[in-house]
């Protein structure tokens, strides 16, 4: 059996998906569609609109045979690290191609601008490390250093979000030297920010702006999602009586930092060069939390990076926890969220080749990542409604969802 | 001027607090009246029904000549230590006596208690020790180390919990000799923890459960407290929309426990023993406070205590911060929250001869026990809606309430 995995959010799974399982299908001839998913937060900074598992049932029964979970010490980061965790799961389960979309479609671009960074890296690092130390941020430096060796005007432009996100990908799996094609399938048009719908493919963003505005499912979003998702939007809002949002973390949120020492809240992850004195002192203003990511934001700290750090903060993630993970090689498990038939069968003849566990639920003595992901888990439910809450954090302990 | 100080809580202040001014001043002859009051939380672990800035209001306008805080760190304690904290600060700001009430009205009973518990304390404290190694509460360590001495059958009881919490008083002052009458006047008939109200003089429990249970002043209630009374509890009740309950800090304490690792959880102090397993455990299932806290109860774990331990965890205090002050020989600053002109005639002429400074507000480099107060207050109001929340901390930065 042929696998080729996808690196997916699905927040929530939306008609654009399915064209991405169905073109990958088409152009890596796989029997097995694998999907590594962010869980309870991410890559952006944010609570999912759903949790994981609902998310999961939309993906298999919606074309994806297997959803692995991105584990949280690898989702809510920069592109790199990101990238770095979910190829490495991908790579421990066995998939012989990885399929992203980008605007071109065309893998040979991505190929070649490798080969001019290899022979550019030193230059490349460099000019990162100079224009991060001149207060700007990480996607901006990155750019700009990209730009240096001149990446940004070859064939494929290594300043648009898309491309790099691809472009880590294909960095992670040729760094690695592992045995996995990178492939490349072209975009539909819609945009990744793009906030308006003018189709039955529109942007996660926009599909989300709509949920939240009006807390239902209107008519404008149900052209553009597959029936499960519907469904599963539907279920989870009847448990939990909202969709998720940042503001809803607010109180606890802030909370937190108005009840930590600077020296604690320093050493969280992303909370660096001082930025809790900036945290502390803007909470004593703060009533929401749109208004609180305002009044901290300058150059050098985007609008994600401290969403990303208020993630930490809310899950109490240290930065020594973090480091320790990341660091590795490799991932020390993989963890099945769901699974079809199909699923199944590849697992079990993958399993016994593999050279890390697979898990499900989560176990007494659970590796610190997988502790880490309990933790996280309980953040995101923290806001539910009691009765609700104990439900929603049993799944943690159950067996995969099997479709 | 000759000042007498009484130790307080005054949750809400009442007519028996009024009686027990009136009597005091009868009792000692002083021209001025100083209370030592719990701030935020109190000694049985509890968060205060209104804030200290309304409590104190109350107090001022009805006897009280200075209100001075009882700090966080000697106030969510047993009562050695709150006694130790309380006696302190009014021996700093130089009262000649310290007047509490009790059962009989009668002091010497107390002092030769005193002299029995002296020549006896080896047997005590031994007798503590083993008592609370089988697995027995605090208090009835205590009880029954005093009734291994036979100070439960002399003159007064040390089996019941004010005599217990008199006697501390008197113990603070005698054993650290310092230069202040212990004196004690009768007790009106309520009963500590009565919870039904049959005259004008009703405990402070039993007006708490009548004013939470209908978030209103009733008719019953206000025959109970000074008008003062009623107009703080209504000014606190329209900004903050209700009065303190622990069931309203349910959800933000469950979601500390439940992202906090068992080692840090470990830290708080009071989380001893291994309690924090219990209350990991317990988390799981808890669906409100009184719910958590039934769980978590034990033979050695007592209501109280684990009240106490929930406030250090809500508060985020650790246990080497409290330890760190308490086992001062006295304390670092003596805190202002309101006064009377008298007051502010007695503290011109003392301030002079104090050993230690006079604070009201909350300066840059305030001295640890006072940033432990910031943020007990900050964890207090930290339910509030964000806009009344910004208004009641900005108290904790002004000067002291005036009448």
């Amino acid at each position: 059996m042929k696998a080729t995995g996808l690196i997916v959010e699905y927040n929530p799974f939306h008609n654009g998906h399915m064209y991405h399982i169905e073109e990958s299908k088409k152009a890596t001839d796989a029997d097995c569609i694998i999907a590594v998913m962010s869980g309870s937060f991410l890559q952006r900074g944010e609570p999912a609109i759903i949790d994981k598992y609902h998310r999961t049932k939309a993906a298999i029964k919606s074309g994806i045979d297997i959803v692995l979970e991105l584990p949280y010490v690898y989702a809510v980061q920069n592109s790199d690290i990101f990238a770095h965790g979910a190829v490495h799961i991908l790579n421990e389960i066995g998939v012989s191609s990885i399929c992203f979309g980008s605007e071109s479609g065309n893998i040979s671009p991505f190929l070649s601008s490798y080969e001019t960074f290899k022979n550019n890296e030193n230059i490349y690092n460099l000019a990162l490390k100079q224009v991060l130390a001149d207060g700007k941020s990480f996607p901006e430096a990155s750019r700009a250093a990209y730009e240096q060796i001149n990446l940004t005007t070859k064939e494929i432009d290594l300043a648009k979000p898309n491309n790099i996100l691809g472009f880590s990908y294909v960095r992670a799996i040729l760094d690695n030297e592992l045995p996995i094609d990178p492939i490349t399938i072209k975009r539909t048009k819609n945009n990744y920010h793009d906030e308006s719908i003018t189709s039955n493919i529109a942007s996660a963003t926009s599909i989300r702006k709509l949920l939240i505005e009006h807390n239902e499912l209107s008519a404008t979003v149900k052209q553009t999602i597959p029936k499960e998702t519907v469904i599963q939007l539907q279920s989870y809002n009847r448990m939990a009586s909202f969709w998720h949002t940042w503001e809803l973390y607010f109180p606890i949120l802030h909370y937190r930092a108005m009840t930590m020492p600077l020296e604690e809240l320093g050493m969280i992850h992303g909370i660096d060069e001082g930025l809790e004195h900036r945290i502390k002192r803007t909470a004593k203003q703060a009533t929401s939390f749109q208004q609180w990511v305002t009044l901290i934001k300058t150059k050098r700290y985007t609008w994600t990076r401290i969403q990303r750090l208020f993630v930490h903060l809310l899950t109490n993630t240290k930065k020594s926890e973090i480091t320790s993970i990341i660091d590795q090689p490799s991932v020390p498990y993989v963890r099945v969220l769901g699974l079809t038939n199909t699923g199944k069968n590849y697992l079990n003849m993958k399993k016994k080749k593999m050279e890390v566990p697979i898990f499900s639920n989560i176990k007494r003595d659970a590796p610190l990542m997988l502790r880490i992901e309990e933790r996280a888990s309980n953040a995101y439910y923290s806001i539910l409604p009691p009765e609700a809450r104990i439900q929603a954090i049993k799944q943690e302990y159950k067996g995969p969802i099997i479709h």
